[in-house]
């Protein structure tokens, strides 16, 4: 038994999602089929690329990941597939990979060509049924990667597609809102390791600033505010997000995806704990 | 093979069920993962546990439902494990299962303390994932419940969140409608029992006041009635639900969740079968 | 192993699909759901019977296809199973199954009639939950379809719910919008066939008029056209499309579904190769 994921853009209204499912299950068909999400916004790499980060490690060692997000579908971009110590994963070599890959470590990587393990013909629309779902289904089955193409250079793969947040002074950390959930939190760039970095400074209590409405401290839980009250937080997918208890922070804030959230230090106050 | 079923208010949009899915499979890797849905508006317990209560009874002995909306989520409110004769049920104790443990009878209820059968270390933002999936899969694989912490007093318990509906008058029955579901139906509070104990008045027909609009009698079928037309009738939910025949009683009405619904009697017309 | 795989309009946000999933389980439990969708607009048989046709043949041979989409439930309307070469289906008798079954051709096709096979009580609310999962589970398990009821008269089912385009003159063609998908993609009735037909005439270059707004030429890829372009492709479905690269061709365009499109044939200018 062997866990595929799917990660898309595909929605949940279409038929595009059950008919990979159909592919898959007729050539692996004791294939365990778990979808991670089909509602990223379409063609949106960065989104996709973060939701992968969160998610993939918590899926069994085996599991081949297979994601969706595909802005090129029909041009020339290449397909990938890796093999690290635990995970496989297939996507368009278009950033959406190189965060994992750099968490993991790659032992093998390809660009996926060999005609014989895709759907014949491929379209030049539906790559997902074509190449990403056959070419999953063999790799879950045991396929080695070397039979789907030749070995590529990681130098040349496109570039990660997630922004990293830019220290502009050692004080001042410009980050970048990157997804908005669906509890209306706000997904931030802001890594653990960035508010350790701005905490080394001497006035080390954080300060968030949001298009100038300010959150003073990192919460522990959303309960360490009041009802309706924002908070800053690192979130369940290791990133700080901006949340509002029993509230929607997006509505809160009137802020969106690729809006820019800044970090500063500041003293902390008497009596504060945050 | 043993059945999980997940009932949530993650959405779909995010990854948090496919993580929580991920986690299930690391620790019970023959799990069949069932979703009752993830779309409960956000910390809407009172749907929840109407939902669960509708859905439960339908799948195979030896099921174990998970139950994640949680407004609670980080703090110091309890999660609450139960066996009955049929299936065991995971939830935080916010009044989601009274319902479903007084119509099952519990054999065992216990508080979720143990350490040892979470994931480590436990977040305070993701219980889904840390607390609810791994413990859920345990219980799945067998494990006791007594392994997981202390009884507790049912008496103890939050008080089930759904409200009853009230008798004001023997021939007057407040209730309320607790959801409206995808087709735009108005799910009230009023079960058949209910209907019953009005129908045992001497005028004995029921009619039914949505904000001063009326509907006599209650429908067997939604085409007892023309097209675009309203009725009532005891829906598949085991609720009164109000429904427009292939339209939408929630546009037709203008009526909300939350929004009060009133039966009166009323003798009968002649030939009136309904 | 059986594969049953689920085409509703029942959406996600209610219980409904999971309880069809518990009684399916709890008949079968080794079967394999899948989930075509459920978010076909309600009632929408049209969009539902285009959907099944573009998804059922990536199934493994043996799979059993529930679709319920049923405005008449609860009428007297028939439910129908039919099995053919590869497959079994289950759907209400209302125009859906026909185009899958004149591609497939019919081997058995009986009226569902036998309460043997049913949830006892059948209520008049929810067909799925009470007819189409426990006989669509016990078709997994291989029960024989005469078992279910009579034999029926092919040419006595309800006609195909999808309108055919019609050739107004050998060079004009007269299709309709059947559906948009999630990236706003409008789906038309206009098949490959449909076109090799217009090609065959001595103007041989397709031209799409949309309310008076051209498309000239089929494209192969998405990417064909220059961003936010409009373009009409073969899509993935089957049908032809007429999508934006990397945009929304409902917005673009501002139609919807029912809205009319016309196919004319010209001179294919010079150095146009689409």
């Amino acid at each position: 038994m062997s866990v595929i994921t799917l990660l898309t853009d595909f929605g949940l209204q279409d038929p595009y999602v059950g008919i990979m499912k159909g592919v898959i299950l007729s050539i692996q068909g004791d294939a365990r089929i778990v979808d991670v999400t089909h509602q990223i916004p379409p063609q949106d790499v960065v989104q996709a690329s973060l939701y992968l980060q969160s998610a993939y490690r918590f899926f069994p060692t085996g599991s081949v990941h297979i994601c969706v997000v595909d802005p090129g579908v029909g041009s020339d971009r290449s397909i990938i597939a890796a093999e690290t110590e635990r995970f496989k994963f297939l996507a368009p070599d278009n950033g959406l990979l190189p965060p994992v890959l750099a968490n993991e470590g790659i032992k093998i990587i390809v660009r996926v060509e060999n005609p014989k393990y895709t759907l014949q013909p491929v379209s030049r629309t539906f790559h997902g049924r074509d190449i990403f779902a056959p070419v999953g289904a063999r790799l879950a089955a045991g396929l080695a990667l070397q039979e789907l193409g030749p070995s590529i250079d990681v130098k040349k793969m496109v570039e990660p597609a997630i922004p990293e947040p830019v220290f502009k002074t050692p004080e001042t950390l410009c980050g970048t809102i990157l997804a908005v959930d669906h509890f209306g939190n706000l997904i931030t760039n802001v890594k653990p390791a960035d508010i350790e970095q701005l905490r080394s400074m001497p006035e080390n209590d954080i300060r968030v600033d949001l298009a100038g409405r300010f959150i003073d401290g990192l919460a522990e839980s959303y309960d360490s505010v009041a009802k309706e009250r924002p908070l800053a937080i690192i979130g369940s997918l290791g990133y700080m997000e901006i949340a509002v208890n029993c509230g929607n922070a997006m509505l809160y804030f009137n802020l969106k995806k690729g809006d820019p959230v800044r970090l500063t230090t500041r003293k902390k106050a008497f009596g504060q704990t945050a």
